[in-house]
Order: structure tokens, then sequence, then C-alpha cells
């Protein structure tokens, strides 16, 4: 295992090093299709007629992609990434086809575990841009992350 | 439309209804290939040594079949299922190859918008059950309901 363990994080700092997805039409009318089937997610003329105003990734494939480009990124905690569950989850803007996404974290706490001391906690925000630097996903994570063994 | 609107809820109201969607080994691996290629989630042999002991669904997986369940069940919201954001989502237990999932949702919370009259806010805990009635996700998400017309 190559990665990094609770000591290698500090509050504050920034993991970017994201590639890029860009979002097909295709994928977000066939995501939809299986997991999240309804209009504005399916249908261009449909869509129109929405609040989205036009057709939009379903928040779900804008969150799998999101996790796509974490596990890419330079966050890489030893042990994978392991969610421990939201205390935030929004997506501020919507998804288009064609749009290109990237992922940003930055590190809000960091807690070792005090019944399992070869473990700790991470808390990070990611934030998912598409090609306009705008926030289309904001998260807020708790991850079980690895401390360094002696 | 034919669905509800935010006057057709009360809080402490159940909304079940739900269908159940059988988890398959393969989609669970060909999603993690997609959008969370960790060995957890994709090889059943490297899953053994992991915290997950053993080939698990990709929380983002549950979270799509979830939304997928919602989307089926007696939510209904009249303008579909929008979600304003999350308060709180996770994963008590890991979802399994052959796992039959479920969904039930508890209204929290119904408020009008001020700034918007023709809309409000539900905030409602959805929890998806597998076959053996543990919870697997609950999450706590705001949706945009419109008000009935006058």
């Amino acid at each position: 295992m190559s990665g990094r363990y609770l000591e290698d994080y500090e509050v504050g700092q920034i993991l970017a090093g994201s590639m890029r997805i860009k979002v097909e039409a295709a994928r977000v009318k066939s995501f939809a299709a299986e997991f999240d089937p309804q209009p504005f997610h399916m249908d261009d003329e449909a869509a129109k007629a929405t609040l989205f105003r036009g057709l939009a990734a379903s928040g779900w494939h804008t969150a799998a992609i999101t996790m796509r480009l974490l596990v890419e990124s330079d966050l890489k905690p030893a042990n994978g990434i392991i969610g421990g569950g939201f205390d935030e989850l929004r997506w501020p803007k919507p998804v288009r086809p064609g749009d290109e996404l990237r992922v940003e974290s930055e590190i809000l706490e960091i807690r070792p575990s005090k019944s399992r001391p070869e473990q700790g906690m991470l808390k990070a925000r990611a934030t998912t841009y598409n090609q306009n630097s705008e926030a289309v996903q904001i998260s807020v994570c708790n991850l079980v992350v690895p401390r360094r063994p002696a």
C-alpha cells in the first residue's frame, strides 16, 4: 500500500491532482434510465419545462463521477477511500451534457480514534467543479483512515 | 402531473410502497469499475483482506439504487424528486451481492417557502433496507416540492 496515513494530512491542506471527466449526454440518459428515471434527466424536450430548464445529470451520477475523480486524485488514504458518512451533500448547479468535471478536497478535521488506535477519522470537503470552475457538487465526508504503523 | 403537493404530506408520515431491487455481483463490479474502482468493490479475493471482509457494493451504487426505489415509491412529489441537498448520508452496513433492497421514507419537516409561495421544502429521512430489514443506507434529504395551486 502506497497511500497516506492519518499523520500525512494537515488541516487546511488542499488535495487536487484530479483527472477530468467529460459528461456525455448518452451516459446522462442511460444512468438516469437505470437509477433516476425522471424526465429532466432523460429527455431533452421534456427537461425544458422543468425546474432544470434543460437536460441535467442526476445528482447521483455527479456523485458517482466525483467518487471516480476522488479515487484518482491526490487524496489517497492508505486503505482506500472508505466513507464513514456525510455531513453534507448538495448540488449548487446542474451538470449539463458536455461539462468537464474535476474535484478538489480540503482537509477540515483530523481525529485519531480513542477506541481503535490503529485508525482515525478525516473530515474533508470535496468540491466538484465544471470547466468554468463553478461548483456543481459540495460534500463533507468523514473518512476512515489508518494511522501510520509504529 | 398526478403526484403530491406540499399540502399532501404530514410530519411523521411513512411512505413505503417501494419495489425491491436485487443487487447482482456483476453489476456491483461493473458500477465500481466505472465509478469507484477500489479492490473491495471489484475483486472477491482482494476484498476479503479489507475492512469490508468481502465484496461490497460502492456506497454510490447503493445511493443510486435507493434513488430508483424512491422514484418508484409512494413519495411522489408532483414535480418529481428534486433533492435540494442532504443533511446526512451514511451506510451503516455493507450491501452484498444477492441482497434485495427496498426503501421507506419518513416525513420529518414541512416548510412552505417565504420567498417562493409556489413551493416549499420537505425534509425526509429515507432508509434503505436489505432482505433482513437491516438498514444499509440512511439519508436525510431536503426536497423541493410544489404547493397545491390555489
